[in-house]
């Protein structure tokens, strides 16, 4: 698909004057999500899309929407966030990379790449699964190098204690439980496809993976894993904060600088 | 010799008012080097050692001097910085580490444990290895969530070519070629034990042990071996470097932030 790669500049731009040669791009892109108010723009702060888009008009002069999977909240960090765009102007993806990591500088946000993708192709609607990681460093001390960048704990956590409540999680329920009360899910049903937990050293790592989110969704199931892993809740209390169906029932929410959206499949 | 740990603090005040009851502690240490001018105070910013002298004297009331294993430079981290300390206060050393933590805030410095020592333990002179790991990214892209904590490098790096060429720099050598010009050592004569070289993802890892090193060696030697990786010289050119004992045959010093004192061993 990406029939434009081997076109010179100057050719691109007799082509763009006399066709309509649009072209979509596939970005994969990392992000610090300390300094944005998250993926999507705000009436408070800067979102990451919006300095995306910024850095396409500086680079093309091209106004465009920048479609992402998935809206991260402030702070949290993506490894493999996706968005898709349309250009105007035929150009070879290395090239597109190459110029919005230029003008995207000094934001801390990085195009990892770019490749020409079909018309029908949608980083949202297209995404099977979204993979999400969520960083504890349990230990006494504070943080220091991985600070915003994991969430610190310092009560002693049970990892093998919060896997087994987080396998009583997984599966096909209505997750009202875990939703926060500003969700605009259509629905509160999903299906969650792996929950795990493993201990790494001093770090708990929780991996999550499925085709959609609720807002809040991971949070809220780390937040109640973490009181199973303290002993202040049992996992068989927290299958039943599940089967509630009842907001109040949720552990409180983890913070968001230990979240990363890791990946996306596609189909 | 956690002689002290059990007595509470008005018995121990006493016991500081009729006996000289001072107790050495080793102090285990992490901090992100990015605030600071390096473990030592300088004309021109905040140390490491005198950030740590500061809480205590906020804890105790008491001024002493924080003896450190290793100076490291400027930006440069420490997962395991050790050093010594003296106090003529008798006091629980969890207690020591968690006051201090308290005492250390803002600043990205933790104190990981703190234990009572003989009085003969010298965390400098008592060390026989000191670790080190340099953390390179090695893609196109750049850093986002890594910045300030890893050397972005986007020329594809030849880990293994890196990793060969650092086989002929180990071994007890004149090290003048990887010295500083401003290092006080009395001799370049050093053992460098190991150094490593190893590909993770798009990480390239480098990791040197050695009793003790020149000052910039490891970063000196990693930014020759960065050259290597790149294909710009050979590792027998590194060896032949190394044996001209001339400074001006050391490629450019790899950059402070993507260093880490990770440990220290004591006989």
């Amino acid at each position: 698909m990406n029939f434009c790669a081997a076109l010179p500049l100057p050719l691109a731009r007799v082509l763009r004057d006399t066709a309509d040669v649009t072209q979509r791009y596939k970005l994969i892109i990392e992000y610090d999500g300390t300094p944005f108010v998250g993926w999507q723009r705000q009436a408070n702060g800067r979102g990451v899309q919006q300095v995306i888009a910024e850095a396409i008009h500086r680079f093309c002069g091209e106004t465009v929407t920048v479609y992402g999977a998935g809206r991260t909240d402030t702070g949290v960090h993506a490894l493999g966030q996706v968005a898709h765009i349309d250009l105007d102007t035929p150009t070879d993806a290395d090239t597109v990379r190459d110029a919005l990591n230029h003008h995207l500088k000094p934001d801390p946000v990085a195009i990892l790449t770019v490749c020409a993708a079909p018309a029908r192709f949608d980083a949202r609607f297209s995404a099977t699964q979204r993979h999400y990681l969520y960083r504890i460093i349990n230990r006494r001390a504070p943080l220091t190098v991985d600070i915003h960048r994991a969430w610190h704990v310092p009560v002693a956590l049970d990892a093998a204690r919060m896997h087994a409540a987080a396998q009583l999680l997984t599966g096909h329920h209505d997750f009202t439980t875990f939703r926060a009360a500003q969700c605009q899910a259509a629905s509160p049903v999903k299906t969650l496809d792996a929950l795990d937990v493993e201990r790494a050293g001093e770090s708990v790592l929780v991996r999550a993976r499925a085709r959609s989110f609720l807002h809040h969704q991971v949070r809220s199931l780390v937040g109640t894993l973490k009181a199973v892993g303290e002993g202040r809740t049992s996992p068989h209390a927290a299958r039943l904060a599940l089967d509630a169906r009842d907001r109040s029932r949720c552990g409180p929410v983890a913070p968001a600088h230990g979240l990363y959206l890791t990946h996306i499949d596609y189909g």
